[in-house]
């Protein structure tokens, strides 16, 4: 499966005092991009919380590289570092959409969690078509 | 019962590019600031959320009078604009703490969810004791 | 000038703890519709920045009909509601994109800040070509 | 000198959809705490600012030991992990304010960005007040 990069323009509510993007944002950019791999994959985040199983985020990081301005378009690819069946880490290279400059790397940890059961659980057995997804991309 | 206005820094992240707070954070003091209200009048918003009770949004305004920027202190006054068994809205005057001017003005509308029920209710019915708290700040 | 409606998903992590849209992001959404206005009528927002004139705010107000939830589409409409030339207001229709259902109205009121001069200036002549292009909207 | 830990309750728009707080408002709060952190040691940020030095962000990294919910409080301790004359590198350990659970490890690493000169200096040479404190610290 080819997987396209998740195309992100910085808003400008997102830049702060010193005019660049706020670094915390990039977070947020970090999901929006998993939530576009998930549908690029085929399976929408929403059919997991529709299913009742969360992506709870055990860790993130960000390193930062290049500065990112309003104006910029940012090109975010994600990939699979480590899949168990319980355990996901994925990574994230952010660049400049136009000249492909690195922004930014970060990564996010995730567990699995039943909202039924209010309890951690195997992807492999709470969504094994995900997880079989997520296998094939490694 | 006497209210005390509650304070508030702006953070370094709620600074724009044009180096003053964004003007959608004042939407989010607007409401850290009702949640403040709420403890002081002696029914923490917790409380409602424990009780099944949302205090739901019906529509929001502000108008801004001068910038705020990081290292100022907002000092911001809820008052009851109106209160009805089912509707309640509420007004925001936001200062500086130093000097007094008037940063901007904000307003919220409200009505009560139950969550259990999953539709509107009363306040009056749902939490007779907030309603006669507010009733009485009339 | 045949103008596109902004489509917007929300996002997971703008979702509050009653798994709806937190009401002050519908803010964030009218900046963004904003800028794509912007780009639609043939002069980004960017520009402006870039020639030291920024959208100042002074006022907003949301009118909320509906819940938005995550895996909706919301499709935003901008159109100007009056225009001088030193001030601008603008209002945003947020519909779903599939239903047509109403989700929110709101509106924002703007005047123009030169950022060299550290004073507010009439748009008509700081920026004649925007002025006209806006113009030719109404 | 004895700091204090930086005390915080989530605000209700820090929620998600799970009904706990959205994981990267926890970055939010350590640029908060550490703020909290210069004004205890004496010169508070906004005076770096004003100086025209900047504590850009090189990188962030934050672990998840347990939920926060709307309603608690968290205690933020900042800890120095590293100082040279042009990087500094703090820890932040965030705890329920009433049990000590751990909620979340953090890490943020700063270089010092003069903005008048439009480059990267070293805090030692730029600010030796801070830089001094700093060490003081270690």
């Amino acid at each position: 499966m080819e997987l396209k990069p998740y195309l992100r323009r910085p808003h400008f509510y997102e830049t702060d005092g010193m005019n660049i993007v706020w670094h915390g944002n990039y977070i947020h950019w970090m999901e929006e991009a998993r939530t576009e791999f998930m549908d690029q994959i085929g399976f929408p985040y929403s059919r997991a919380v529709e299913a009742g199983i969360d992506f709870a985020v055990t860790d993130v990081s960000c390193k930062y590289r290049a500065m990112t301005r309003f104006g910029d378009t940012v090109a975010i690819t994600v990939s699979i570092r480590h899949l168990s069946p319980a355990k996901l880490e994925l990574g994230y290279a952010m660049r400049d959409a136009s000249t492909g400059e690195l922004k930014a790397e970060g990564s996010s940890g995730h567990f699995f969690y039943d909202r039924g059961k209010g309890r951690p659980v195997a992807l492999k057995k709470a969504l094994p078509e995900v997880y079989g997804l997520l296998q094939s991309l490694l």
